[in-house]
This record gives C-alpha cells, sequence and structure tokens, in this order.
C-alpha cells in the first residue's frame, strides 16, 4: 500500500513540528499556512509549501487541520474556497485542533454530504510533547477511519485512543481541560493557603505530592508555584478558550459541573486581569489577589 | 540511651495498628481506649491496656493521642482527669489526631504552663498504611522534639516531615484534605460528563490519566468510580468533618479557596442526602444527582 | 400622521395578549404564527392572520418578532423567505424576543444592509403583564428609532427605555434574569436554612421582607415557597435558555459573575432533575434536595 | 406594674442611642461600657453609668447587652465577674449582639441554671435604625419572656418578632445577613456586567428595580454603587463576621446553601484586600477587580 499523501493546514506552535514529524516518518506533506517562514520552514525540512489550501489539499489522500479555534477550523473547512470544495470523495479529513464537540459533528455532517471522511483528533502534551512526537491524541469518528489513520498518529503521539463517535476526541480533550484546570486551582489554594498559615511550603508540597493529594499537575508545575515562574507554557488565554467548550459543551448533555463552572470563571477573571498570556500555573495569582498577598 | 515508654491514648481503626507496629518496633506501650475488645488486641500484641488515661500516662516518657476530633483531644488532654493532669514535666506529647491547627496551638500553650512539650502529627495513608506502617506524617512544634520523635515517628510511616510551629502539622494535613477533596470532585464531573456524552469512559480516562490530568485520586479511585464501588475506604462523614477545619483554618489565615469551599458544600450535602458512610469517591453520586442521572 | 401597519411574527404566550393589545390601540396588525388556533385568536380579536411570513410583513411599516430564542428570531428574519427578504426599506424591525445581545447586533448589521432599522426591545413582567399592558421594555438601538416606536411601546408596556445601542435591551434583559435567579435562589437557601433550624418560617420572612433583606422576588414568590406550590409562572426552562444568554454575554464582555455562574448551574440542575416546567421558584426544590430534606 | 430597672452593657455605635431610647420611654437604665466617653454622653442622656457589670447589674430586672461577637458576650455574661454571677433569680437576660445561634443557646443553658432567662434579639436597621428607635428585632426563646420584653422591644424597633427557641432570632437574623450579601453581590455582578456591555446604567437600573429584579438593596444602595460611595453604613468586616456565623449555622443543621457559600469567600476576599472598612455595597469593587476594571 501506497503512503498516502498529507495535506496539513495551519503550522503554528503545534503544527510545525507536527508537521515536520509526518515528514520525518516519510510522509510527502504539503503544508499551508498564513505566516511565510513557517512555509520556509517546512520547505527546509523536506516538505512542500503550499500558497492556498486549495493547492494544498488537491491530490491529498489525507488533510490533517491544526488550527486556533472553532472560526479558523469552520472557515477552512467549510469555506467557499476551503477544504470541503477541493477535496475528492474518499478523502480522510482530520482536525486535530481543539474545538466544540458540536463543531466536529457539524462538520463531519457537512464532509458526509460530499463523501469526505472526518476524524477530530485534539492532542494534549504541549510544544514539547507535539517536538518530540509524544503527544495524547483522542480520536472521535468511525472506528475503520480511526485505524485507516493509525499509522500516521503514531508518527505524531505515544497515547493514540478512540474515544467514540464524531466529537468524542473533543469530549475527552474538553474533560482533560476541565480536569487540568481544577487540579491547578487548588494547588493554587493550597499554596496560598499554606503560606499564608506560615507552613514550610516546599516541604508541604513533598508530602502532599507523596499521598493521595499528588498529581502530575503538582509534580510538573511545583517548580512555577514555589518560584513564580509563569512563562508559557500553556497559556491561559487558550485555556480560557477551553473552558468556554467545556462549560457549553456540559451544558448541552445536561452534565452539572459546579467545580468546573468555578474554575471557568476563574481562568476568566485571570485573563480579565492582565494574565492571559502567563502558563496557566499563573492561576496563583488570582487565589493570591483574592488573599491579599498579590505581589 | 534508653527506649522511651510510650503511652497510646485511642485505639480505633488508626490507632490500633500503630500502636502495634511501634510495639513490634520495641517501644513498651501502654494503652488505653474506651472498647474493651480493643484493649484486649492490645494485650495480644504485646502491649499493656490501662483502665484509665491516668494509668496510661503515668510514667510515660512519651503520650500518643490518636482521637476522632478535636472535642475528644480537648477532653482527653486538658480534661480534669486528662493527659495534662498526670504527665510529668518533660514528657513528651504527640498529638496524631487530624484537628484544627488552633487547636494544636492551643494543646501546645496549655501544656507548656506545665512544662509538656507537644508535637501535633496527623497522618495521611489511611487503615492500609497504618497497617504497613507507611503512613505520610506532618509535624508541627519545636524543631528538637520533632527529632527526639523521629525513631517512633519512623516505626510509624516512611514520609516524615517537619512542617513548621505548633499546627502546622495540621495545616498541612488539612491542605491535603483540600486538594484530594478538589481532585475528586474534578474527577466526578468529568466522569458523568464523559458519559452523558456518549464517551467510552475506560478508554478516556485511560488518556486522562496519562497527560496532565493523572493524579493519584484517579489513579486509586478509578476502579470506584467506574465499577460504582463505594465501600470505605476514607468515608465522607470523615472529609466532612476535615472539610470543616480547611475553611475555618483558611478563614483565620486570610487565604481564598474558592474551590475548596465549593466543595465543602459538595461534601456536606453528599452527607445531608444519605452518603456520610460511604467512601469519598461517592461524590461521583453527588454529581449524578445533580444531572439528573442518578441510579 | 397615518398610524403604521403592523407585521406581528410569534403568538405565543405572549405575543398573543401583546399583538391584541396593539389592535386596541387603534393599530392595523396582520399576524402570523404556526399555530392555526392563535390565528383565529387573533382574526377574533380584529387583526388579519396571514399564513406566511411573507404574506404577514408585505406592506408592513413595522414588522414586530415574538419568537422563543435565537435560531427561530434568525430564521424567521434571515431566512430565505423571512422577513428581510420581503420587507421593503425603511421598514422597521422590532424584536421583542429574548436572545443573545449578539444575536440582536448581527441582525441590526444584516438589515442595515436592506435599508431596515431594527431595534431589540425584550419585556418582563410575564403573561400578566403582556395582558394587562404593563410590560417592562427595555430597547437597544438607534435614539430616533426608538422615538418612532413610542407610541407602539407605550401601548404594550407600563416602563419603556431606552438602554443603549444594538444589543442594550438584551443586555438589560440578560441582567435582569440574573439578578432574578439569584434573588431566587437566595432566598430559596434562607427559607431551607431557617426550616432545618426549626424557626417559624412566615414569622421570618416576615422581618426579612420588612428590611435590608427584601425584595419583589420575597415579596411574590413568598407563597411559592410556603405552600410548595410550583405552578408557572416563568418556567425554569425558560430561565435555563436565560442563564445560558448571560453566560455568554458576561464572557464575551469579561464581567466576571461568580454568583451568576453559580446560579447557571443550579438552574441546569433543577432542570436536568426534571423540574425544567415548574416556575422558577422552585429552585427551592434544589436546595431541599442537597439538604437531604427533599420531599 | 413598677417600670423595670434596665442594666445595659454595651454602648457602641448601636447601643448607645438604643439605651438613650430606652430612657427616653421611661426605663431606669444604668449602663457600663470601657469607653469613658460614652459613659458621659449616658449620663448627659439621663441614664446612670456603672463602673463595672457586676454595679451595672446589681438589682436590675432587665439586663441587655449589645456586644461585637460572640467572645465578648461570652466574657460578659459567663465571666467570673459577669452578668450570671450577679444578677437575682427571676431576672431578663436580653442578649441584642449578633452571635451564633449555638452561643445564644449555650447562654440560655448557663442561665438556666441560675434561674435566669434569656432571649436572643439581634437586630437589623443599622445605626439610623436604632436612632430612630425603628429597628427590626428578630427574637429566640420562651414566647412568655417575649411577651415580658414586648414594651421594651417596642421602645427600640418598630418590627418585633418572636421566631422560635433560643438562637432563632440568630437564626434569623443570620439568615437575613446571608439574603442580604447575596442581593448586594448580584447587584455588583449587574452593574458590571452592564458597565462593560456599554449599556446605560442608570437607565438599566430604573427598569431593573421596577421589575421581579427589584429589592431593598438595589433601592438603598444604587447610589453607592453608581457613584462608587462606599462609605459605611455596614462595613464589610461586620458582614464578613456574620458570614463566618452563617456559614457554621447552616452546617450545623445540614442547610445547603451554594451561593451563601460563595458570597462568604467573596466577603472575605474584599477583607483580605483592603475593604473591611467599607460600606457592604464595595462588594462592587471586587467584581470590578475580578473583570479586570479595578478603579
Amino acid at each position: 500500500m501506497q503512503t498516502p499523501r498529507v495535506a496539513w493546514i495551519g503550522l503554528g506552535v503545534m503544527g510545525s513540528p507536527m508537521a515536520e514529524n509526518l515528514i520525518k516518518a516519510g510522509y510527502p506533506v504539503r503544508g499551508h499556512t498564513l505566516e511565510p517562514e513557517k512555509l520556509e520552514r517546512l520547505a527546509a525540512a523536506g516538505g512542500t509549501p503550499a500558497a492556498s489550501v486549495a493547492e494544498a489539499v488537491r491530490g491529498a489522500d489525507v488533510v490533517v487541520t491544526m488550527l486556533p479555534a472553532d472560526p479558523q477550523v469552520e472557515a477552512v473547512v467549510l469555506g467557499d474556497d476551503g477544504v470541503l470544495a477541493h477535496t475528492a470523495p474518499g478523502t480522510l479529513l482530520i482536525d486535530m485542533s481543539t474545538v466544540a464537540p458540536r463543531t466536529s459533528a457539524a462538520l463531519a455532517e457537512a464532509a458526509a454530504g460530499r463523501g469526505v471522511r472526518v476524524l477530530d483528533a485534539p492532542v494534549s502534551g504541549g510544544e514539547a510533547g507535539a517536538v518530540e512526537g509524544v503527544l495524547s491524541i483522542m480520536v472521535g469518528g468511525a472506528r475503520e477511519d480511526f485505524d485507516r489513520a493509525g499509522p500516521l498518529f503514531r508518527a505524531l503521539g505515544t497515547t493514540v485512543v478512540h474515544c467514540g463517535p464524531h466529537g468524542a476526541g473533543q469530549t475527552v480533550k474538553a474533560a482533560n481541560q476541565l480536569v487540568v484546570a481544577v487540579n491547578i486551582q487548588a494547588c493554587a489554594e493550597a499554596v496560598v493557603f499554606l503560606e499564608k498559615a506560615g507552613v514550610d511550603l516546599p516541604a508541604a508540597l513533598e508530602v502532599l505530592g507523596g499521598g493521595l493529594a499528588g498529581s502530575t499537575v503538582l509534580e510538573r508545575k511545583k517548580h512555577n508555584f514555589l518560584a513564580r515562574d509563569f512563562a508559557p507554557g500553556f497559556r491561559i488565554d487558550l485555556h480560557h478558550k477551553d473552558m468556554g467548550i467545556v462549560t457549553e459543551a456540559a451544558r448541552a448533555v445536561g452534565a452539572a459541573i459546579p467545580l468546573g463552572g468555578v474554575v471557568a470563571g476563574l481562568v476568566a477573571a485571570a485573563r480579565a486581569q492582565g494574565d492571559g498570556g502567563l502558563d496557566h500555573s499563573a492561576l496563583l495569582r488570582g487565589v493570591e489577589r483574592l488573599s491579599g498577598a498579590a505581589t
């Protein structure tokens, strides 16, 4: 069987290294993005720059989109000169952007009318995971399309899981972002409480980390909390976008998320107070402000 | 240096195996509790049953208390016929109960007037940790008293950390319980959201556990969530008591705990709705009720 | 000046009596709705039934829409055979539905391209207010259009206020629904707390109502709380829709609404638990459930 | 029947004008407080200054306490040289301070042992209400004691209600403070939302005030919101104390107060951020901070 020709739309912080990993794995990749220097970088890595979506997707077997948010995905896929206008029936469209589950479902429905198969396949693991090809990939759509895309996914990540029908990948990503935000906020509340109570913070976090209170957040973000180092990392602006997706998706299925609702408000407040460009561990700054301990 | 004689007050689910671990480590232990069968168990393990607090503590070098809550600790230590009424100056009193930081500070102050040294040393790790001697022990009080108690603590636990002055151990325990409750609730919200959205739950939890959303709670309680198995474990009634301590202690030091406040309410509601005797992972049942998905 | 010819789209619980009040005030009204018996009722009141949106709006000077939610308004106004497709330049379109502020702004923008002026004019006061012509009307749009519609508004309501540009009427309605939901929930929490504490509830509510805790909610809904009479009234399903608008609108402008967020979750939970068809004072039932006091 | 001799303990902002209203009504009042100038003021009004609690209460038929918080009340009533040590059996002790319901119940129990009757009778209405004698008085205790104190209460307030057994007055006061805090916060959220959305705020508040969103808080505090005038009034520090009582009392009876819990946190945060000395309408400042709109 021939290696599929890949069109890649969206070569940002995540998309560029991901496309390059495909190239390294032997896939012919034709890529498009709005930033010229990213096209040059793609060419340097062995890919083929395309001047438009149309040029990128024409003749492709698989189209991957990796874009900032729902409006960009809808424009690129559904637009007059977009992906669906130029792909042949039988093409597989894999949207790896993080968008609302209902957006994924709507794309799949629109694509079905043109004989195009769709998977939603958002990722977690951040820029480092993208560069090293160790992302977690959560996939929604038909099982046979998931199987077909297996080799491609394995060039990008180490944990690749089929989660259910169209939108299921996005739903799992949303749940992931919910749990991460709550865990960060929980640690931030604990840190401020411990400091205000005059406790030896590093010692206390060591105990917490070793027991039932332990978490990957506590382990990976401990340094950020202790050093007040909030260089991103995953920016609060992006987590704010994701909490919007969580809130709407939970509302749509009638799932109560009392902590999720509160955290969504706290993330929004962090952004409103000017911390949108910082790493999400900077939720600590919001707790400090509420506690009168702002630096 | 001679092995210190230990008086142990409180031989419940935690206290009994802890006292037995001291006996195994070579300490002479005289114990008191209100349940006769626990006194017999102590004798069978090689300890000496005492008919009263007075009888237990007379002649002891170290007194350990392991009691349900603040009122019991205050009664046993400060009561007319209590620990302080019968201990000699120079005795070390180690309160391993989980109580409010201010209760620990008050005990230390009362004891200082009689020349008795005090450590607060609450534990985490549950009944299994107590039996196996692998508890985490969070200690508040003077460094030299902590050092003096080191061998004894190491007979009971594997992580033993000095956290700061009187009450600091309780503060860290409170922070621990805050983070644990929030993490359980976060997982419960994710579970109900994922199920209502029609996602493959075991697959989804596998992805979450492998990334930034991973936590010890998710790992250890995944089975409880998936099987709706809520046999305790750590009962909601006890976590409710602890959330009372967290709420008051955070308020006392002026630390904002927005998630902590919401979780305290949800734990209280779980108890009000009859789930007090279940494992704290049963917070899932509250989320299901709020989502109209109660079984 | 001639009395303007009015097209009225949407003759539901609110729309029917409102259209009839216009007829009584001397306006020629041609109305359309999907329910035949409502068209007969309109005819009986002196109006002219129309078989389609197109038939209703052709030749009208003013078009009023009073529809359930955003999708219906968008379909009726922007649809291929909708209001804008059939109205002449210079027509005034007044949308009295409760929709998102951004929907109102989008309608105004679409209409401007066709020379049609738009006002958003949601109301409060319920069915009784609609029947008696004593609604509060919150209006967004150009001041001159507001002035032009003044006589018509005064046939429908007693408080008619220009609140700002397009969408401002919806924004004020959203704020209204936020405050109402929070006030109902506050009273519900007080009621359950007072009852569980064994207090004489009618006496207590009398004191509360007479002081700074007094509110229109407490006054008008006291009977519902005391008698557990939750016949609508304003249904929780509708308040749920409105809380969705509030949540999104506050997020869009970066306004923190901590209580609004919690109440939105509680309203959603009430609906998920089967209370969607009850009056919004039935938020009391949710508090009772959380308190283990459900009947 | 002879006019009862009154001992009044606590002559602060509220206590002084209340005691003077009793004097005006013909009661002989012997008063004690720790501030000499307040004793002089009492003498100038026709009362009798007392140098100690003992001197004030000796020979009194009725003892009124009006003190800042639970510790002061406990010290004054239960202390070695306190009220109960010096009152004769049959005396009526009326505690008009705002304290926890359980404190009132404990006082009543202690007093019963000495044949002293007790009423808890906290007030609302503020300094103005105290001066003008138009307070609302919420009373807990035996009906016959309430009846006996009726004339005295009517010299102080216009709404005087018997709410139930010992502590019931405090419970109603707690519910009052819960509803007031939530209403203030609701208005504050609406104000910031409306302003950020670019709406005409005075017009909007006029509409809200006229409908189901109307409340005494909106009416009386509208000026504070519009002018950002936060001169007290009722200070956030005091409302913080009261929210502590609400939180504990609701927890004690197992009543869920989801909004109450969130508001308690927001009041605490306002205090932690330095607004404790401002009027409680300054909760608006907290919403502004969370919205990035702080001045």
